[in-house]
């Protein structure tokens, strides 16, 4: 059975060694771990800002009254909170459409550019957020990262449309 | 080295050449493009009631006061963001289940029928909440889906439950 | 063209029956049904409350202020609404990272050792959230998932990095 296990390995292989699945893997993981950091920056500005959601949140900064009021609504815990939706909502369209894509023997240099300008385009997306930078820096970020995408969906669709 | 990316290619395009795996790629892809639409919606929605979320977003409209007052919340703002995140909801899940079962070995005309009316009952759950139309019309193309994503985990678990 | 189709699935129960790729699918397909669950489980709170957040819900209750009183937030609903989407924030790293990390090649024991940890920590959060359980019960069950993910992630991204 172990060589039965091996075997399937090497064709599971095939797939972890072919360049643009590869390079997917890579610039997927790189956004969804840019996605995960926007957790631990909200912590921070809850902590910081002492801006919680839930009771038990701020049950040890003592009792009642005095505990209650860091129950509220931080402007910027807001803020970030609101990159990191949108963030989920782009990234698992990127996540679906990427994988197809690359599924969809593209060229690996053009797969490369569109994985590379989404990437970059979502980091700066997160900066233009959190600074924040005046407009319309977000926004186009935000636009250049949906391009990408429906430019992948296109290929996607072209490649294997099964209607 | 590049007759060994054409030969790896060529097995990936075996994946891509697969009827259900390219039934999943479509209409996988059409969801996604139909959710992020939700995001030009919205936006849609905020220049023409003139209704941000962000300091930025509101400075071209001038200073101080006279732009703070387009900071607020919109209820057809705050119904298409609703209908947005009722899409990740469910489309996450499809997202993942949906492409285990597209290889977990499903006949083909199954595996359509799942995919289209998944597909169909997300994009009316879209004009359900967008019109509105008056319920139970959006809550019945939600349990559809649902249903038709239980329906499909059900069967990849069948095919290869390993705990 | 029956020929091709069947041997073309014989190539994809190769991947369904890879045992790592098996225990992936199993632990995904566990852990998005149980995000699914957070729909039920709002729905029941909102019926429950009589706290609804559309109109057109609430139209069954009567008509002009009778209906409208239910448009209202509950904090058991906000409550189990700020679990499902933690769950998307973490169930969607997952999904991605775990399906790269399952076509690495990683030893099945470690392998399971990293699906079975994350899908406990993610039930045993959304009982410690709708519960509640005093913290760090909530807090450490996250933490202990998100560190599994960034396992994962080091893991794809050693095996495979294609910048």
């Amino acid at each position: 059975m172990s060589s039965v296990r091996t075997g399937e390995m090497a064709k599971l292989t095939q797939l972890i060694d072919n360049e643009v699945f590869r390079a997917y893997a890579t610039y997927t993981t790189i956004v969804l771990i840019k996605m995960m950091l926007m957790s631990v920056i909200t912590a921070f500005f809850r902590f910081r800002r002492k801006a919680f959601a839930n009771p038990e949140d701020v049950s040890s900064f003592g009792k009642g009254e005095n505990a209650k009021k860091y129950l509220r609504t931080d402007a910027d815990v807001e803020r970030v909170r609101r990159g990191h939706l949108n963030d989920l909502e782009n990234i698992v369209p990127f996540l679906g459409i990427g994988l197809l894509y690359a599924l969809s023997g593209p060229e690996l240099s053009t797969a490369l550019l569109h994985f590379r300008i989404f990437a970059g385009a979502r980091i700066f997306h997160t900066i233009a957020y959190l600074t924040p930078l005046p407009q319309p820096g977000r926004g186009l970020s935000w636009a250049v990262g949906y391009v990408v995408t429906i430019s992948m969906a296109y290929n996607v669709l072209k490649t294997g449309l099964y209607l």
